[in-house]
């Protein structure tokens, strides 16, 4: 079992204002041959499988992927964007985490530009 | 648009006895260098993404990753393989379908060999 891989660190849930990026790592101890997935929860979308990006949405990346960090990077972020990122490891049973990604921010209406909006 | 991948086919609930093979076929067109991941649903476990298989439960393979099809095998399916069966194309939005696996059988109760009881 030791020799298993494990989740070195929690992921945390983040906020983050509209527009700028958000950073989840994934840090794995002993991931040997297994590999490492991203995933978006609520719409079941493989987001990345090791170091390999599958997601064409071009706002996302992996800032790292090697050795024991997974880090999934959403750059200029959209309301859209909210919800739960999962980080999963192909063991049996599978070993996985996720985080929630709460995005903030003002933006201004069109049809009304003096006043400014918060959106949850 | 019409250069972008599309389902061939829709994927067909089926009804398995437990013990005997599963098999869903994803079929796609146009698929050019997109890729097709299967998912298990309510794990939002990766199983196969293109034609290399993730998952390391050893009854899942991939019968088919070629060209247009793409076809999930559950060999000698088990109770907790019931569920939702997702296959999805790296497309931006991304393009799914899904299939319910439903296994059913008889099983010898080893507290009371004389009773055979269906298993919804």
């Amino acid at each position: 079992m030791r020799h298993l891989p494990y989740f070195a660190e929690t992921i945390e849930n983040i906020t983050v204002a509209m527009g700028r990026d958000a950073i989840f790592p994934c840090v794995v101890n002993n991931l040997t041959n297994y590999k490492v997935a991203w995933l978006k929860e609520e719409t079941h979308s493989l987001l990345s499988i090791h170091d390999k990006l599958i997601t064409r949405n071009y706002r996302i990346s992996l800032s790292e992927a090697m050795d024991k960090r997974w880090t999934l990077r959403i750059s200029s972020v959209q309301e859209s964007d909210t919800g739960w990122y999962m980080c999963q490891i192909n063991t049996v049973p599978m070993l996985s985490q996720k985080a929630y990604l709460h995005v903030v921010g003002v933006k201004l209406l069109p049809e009304s530009p003096v006043i400014m909006m918060n959106k949850a």
